[in-house]
């Protein structure tokens, strides 16, 4: 019996090799033709120096983002990855795959985004520093939350593919917002976590399971692997305020950006525990609430926390983020996945999208009603970066672009997934059946648990009890 | 039976809500009237800067702090939450309360700092910065140390109460002992562990529970809680530099900071391993003194840190403090139990109080014997801020006042832990039974062990056998 | 029964204690003859900056160095630390001995590498500062790898003695390949990770235990222990750039070291899930691959990340790594274990010895590659620090020393082992039995398992039936 659901699980052992070496290769040789470092990584910095007058190395662009893209990386490593544990028997392939994928994802990213943004166009090279791969890593984060909507349901090759198609998706995506219309979006509200929520959810749409409860058992957390889970929750949320400040304007940009995040995600946490009592027997708290909808605070101010959106600015925005997103995991979720055939393992929806586009909003509003009076002249120039062609541009009229902003961004997320949806739909990328989704035994060598480790004297007597009990 | 013990349960439906609501409410409002950005996080930076002839945005405040405030920002959620997830079925209350208390405290610490040392005389508002959010988690730290000796005792909603009074208690007593006293505490032996330890001592003697016993079976550690409590322990034990540095002067200050706590902890380990092999049978380590004694001289380092204690001085006192507070877990926490009928579930007596006021008469008397000859005229003048109108005090005088501190700090902590304690004695805040404390049943929805799902094939059959087993 | 076993358990308690007291008073007396604040962490820095003519307290070195010192700091402790907590029941072990003997490593390290490095000619001191500390922590790296080969075999006295002596063979062995070669290794692939891994390999080849298979039954790792020995991977690999550029030169030098390894690490990531996969049935991957090879890409830069080895260069190194260290797993391990009496609990002949001697040899050749046309004039200079008495020394003269640096490294770190190893086959250390390895019983005073508390009700009848289980 145990053979016959061994022979339903799929082999991923020439799929998996082939993409990996393959799509390596690719990077190292389109690595080779096109990127180099940039003058500030290049060892012709101590020149470049002394032509622009600058006379220390701390003013070098590292000691400005590095702190911050440290962080960026735990959260895209250990925060999305830990994250991702919390299904009782699917730690490994959250944490690995994450680890997979985003590995692929920063070096794609640093290509795709290097091409719309960094390129030099005195010898048609992308010239990579420190911002490059702090973006490379918001990139792969696109990547990251639309598998949370799809974890335990697809193959490592599935995600290699969604990956693949996901990077250049947001490279165009996040230059026609931050290039052709010119809006701010330095937490990626929009860009980041609007896109990457709705590239998901799209997907998972498409690649609906009608008969996933078969997998039912093994849909839910366990009791440390949701303590797992909080190493996630607590890293993304500690290192959210680098998460929105890390590629802000130098100065004041920075440190606004940090402490508007730091009180928007405190509010969450309020709004979130409320709201989780409020909805239980008993008052009983979910950890799946307050894993996630403490950080939603966070994603709503990916746009406007280096605005002059005010401390009790921020503070509301928390507040409602807590409140929606933890009701999205007591009513959204679940009328989703009934009468919306959309399965949303994480809940990226609650997390991501409402967050994101309420994000967006808020970041709107906070632009079009933007003034000297609050900014002081340069103040205004420099965070809207009214500058060169768009000198003349108004706060207003700047809403109005952070208002279509938000509308590429979903289209994007919608029309891509659907895309790619239809692509992964193809038999040939090794998904589990429905009776083997959110299971590591699929794609994972598991080893026996440790629990069942008897004493040395006791072990071969209690072995015998222990097998004739699975009898 | 399984009903009739549910229904001793607290019910925390209504007043968990309602408190995380009104006081989230409250902030709002507050913050609203009170708090705005400082002249360094505020968009008319590059003005202010012109003004004070400010070369380079490097200067910017945030450069200076916010990688060692991340630091802090990580031992305040990561380091104090994973340490108090040791307990076998605790792990959810230990790092969920810990996040819930640490977001609100922060808020209003903000607030009652800001009344008390950042507030503007030009409009009578807080003016808020890198520096204000670091003191922030300072401040929720006393009384995240206070829930340390409730842990599993206590509602999530006298925890909130603990909170509310502490962060006020803590602003005050750091009023006076900062500002009043002109004393010197930059990583708060005195103003954070001395005050946070007694204050949740007293409090935890006032809520005395001669039952408790009755939890005796949960009132221990899990193989793998201790493996996560360890996660705790090294993110405080790495950062603990970081901890005693935030805030001091720059420069020399904050690497000389650094360094005194580095070799202040790494003594400790080695005396704690030392005295926790001599005390056990074949010499077998007790992972309770590694979790926490380990951490106890970075605490008695708080206050002397920043001054010219010299590395071997360093050395001494965290050699001293691992052997005291290793100590304390073996023989004055059973006795405080038994015959003081204080009840300290993580010990902070052992690791804050204790260290706490060795580190105060540690840094009286190395402020008591500071001189020019080793700090020079400068340097002693910066270390100890002996300007203005305190341009006049001596170093023996300031270690006077030094020692003057600690008892400020010891009134606050005892007295404010009395009135907290009666207040938190009130019958209404749904506080656990004797024979249901450290359970995270009580508040939290528990998933099923994951060790108990079985292959897909045995699960029916193996199903029937469970709950068979458990009639 | 279990007293008998018990009986051949061996007592450390009076030679671990002994060791950790006479070991910190002898650092404690070191210490206060010898070390000192240097000028930067010395409260004389506000005159010492006045005669350099420096303007800002930004430009201590504490600003340039203390983010990356953070990071490496992570990676001695938790990274280290979790990545050994990956057996099923040597977690306490794996993470508890690594604090231990990195707490007393760095303080060695400090004396041992400051006599060679540090010494100030003017008063016979050493005089420390940011740098040194990193210094440290890196010389303790060595000390750990090399207990990754030990792992689950040794007590923690044997521990102890060979940090005692890894310590000074590492200084030496750094001073001769540094100072007396002038060779660049600033990630240390020679220095720290081939010195390391020779090290413990000719240990383990010396104790080898021919009937060690006894222990079988915990040589491998549980679920749970896996996904904790993921954050001990992952902090390494988001960490990696940080400790390649720690000590590297300001500017262009660290932000260039940093890049590279950033991309060599997400090269090894693809090839190891690559090779892993092909390997096993039906393309499951396997945990232990996963949790190390993927980060054999950051030892492989740890000497030519600072150098302008460009960004395919790096993924080129990455690849290669990541192929060689899996495939070391599934083929060299074993053989070695087999063949060449060679017990590699942690595998580090595949983690640091193969990739490190392969960045070696990348390391000599970029070197030797090098030209002005590529670095520019200063930059060449400043890279290979062909200053002073280097002045003249070429390229290409520059690899030739670099291969004579890896030399130097496996010379230290076999011969050193070897004299260590037979130190530590004194029959004194109370190293466990054959059947005993692998538990953590042996050293620790390991609590019942957190699964085995029932629910409060059943409690009682329960406990019956379980002792009954076990007479």
């Amino acid at each position: 019996l145990k053979k016959k659901r061994e022979a339903k699980n799929p082999d991923v052992r020439i799929s998996l090799p082939v993409v990996c070496f393959v799509w390596q290769i690719a990077m190292i040789i389109l690595f080779g033709v096109f990127v180099r470092y940039d003058e500030e990584s290049d060892a012709h910095w101590s020149e470049h120096k002394r032509e622009k007058n600058i006379t220390s190395d701390i003013e070098n662009e590292f000691y400005y983002r590095y702190p911050s893209f440290q962080d960026v990386h735990v959260m895209i490593f250990v925060g999305f990855g830990f994250l991702m544990t919390f299904l009782k028997r699917y730690s490994f392939g959250g944490v690995g795959f994450n680890f997979l994928i985003a590995a692929f994802g920063l070096q794609w990213a640093l290509l795709m985004q290097g091409w719309f943004h960094a390129l030099d166009p005195a010898d048609g090279q992308i010239k990579i520093g420190i911002e490059n791969i702090i973006n490379a890593d918001f990139c792969v984060a696109g990547c990251l939350i639309a598998y949370g909507a799809l974890l335990g349901k697809v193959s490592p090759v599935q995600l290699m593919v969604l990956t693949l198609f996901g990077i250049p998706l947001f490279a165009v995506e996040e230059y026609i917002i931050l290039h052709v219309l010119h809006v701010r979006d330095a937490g990626g509200s929009m860009v980041i976590h609007t896109f990457g929520a709705y590239y998901g959810l799209t997907i998972s749409w498409i690649l609906y399971r009608p008969k996933l409860d078969q997998s039912k058992r093994l849909n839910g957390s366990g009791y440390h692997s949701d303590v797992f889970a909080m190493i996630g929750t607590l890293f993304l949320w500690m290192f959210w305020p680098s998460f929105n400040s890390a590629i802000s304007d130098h100065g004041d940009g920075q440190h606004r950006a940090a402490i508007n995040t730091y009180l928007a995600l405190a509010s969450s946490v309020l709004t979130t525990f409320a709201i989780s009592s409020l909805s239980a027997k008993r008052g009983k708290l979910d950890m799946v609430h307050i894993q996630n909808a403490t950080l939603a605070g966070g994603v709503a101010m990916g746009t406007a926390a280096e605005f002059m959106i005010t401390p009790y600015g921020s503070l509301i925005v928390g507040f409602c983020c807590g409140i929606i997103s933890t009701f999205g995991y007591l009513v959204i979720t679940p009328f989703m996945e009934k009468y919306m055939k959309i399965q949303d393992t994480c809940g990226v929806h609650n997390l991501h999208a409402m967050p994101g586009v309420l994000g967006a909003v808020v970041g709107a509003i906070t632009a079009a009603t933007a003034s000297e009076s609050v900014y002081g002249h340069e103040g205004l120039v420099n965070t809207f970066d009214f500058k060169g062609k768009y000198a003349e541009r108004t706060p207003a009229t700047q809403g109005g672009f952070q208002a279509a902003g938000l509308c590429v961004a979903l289209a994007f997320g919608i029309v891509g997934g659907a895309i790619v949806g239809f692509i992964l739909r193809l038999p040939v990328w090794g998904d589990p059946s429905d009776d083997n989704c959110f299971d590591d035994e699929v794609y994972w060598e598991v080893p026996e648990d440790e629990e069942s480790i008897p004493p040395i004297l006791e072990y071969n007597s209690h072995m015998v009890g222990k097998y004739a009990d699975r009898m």
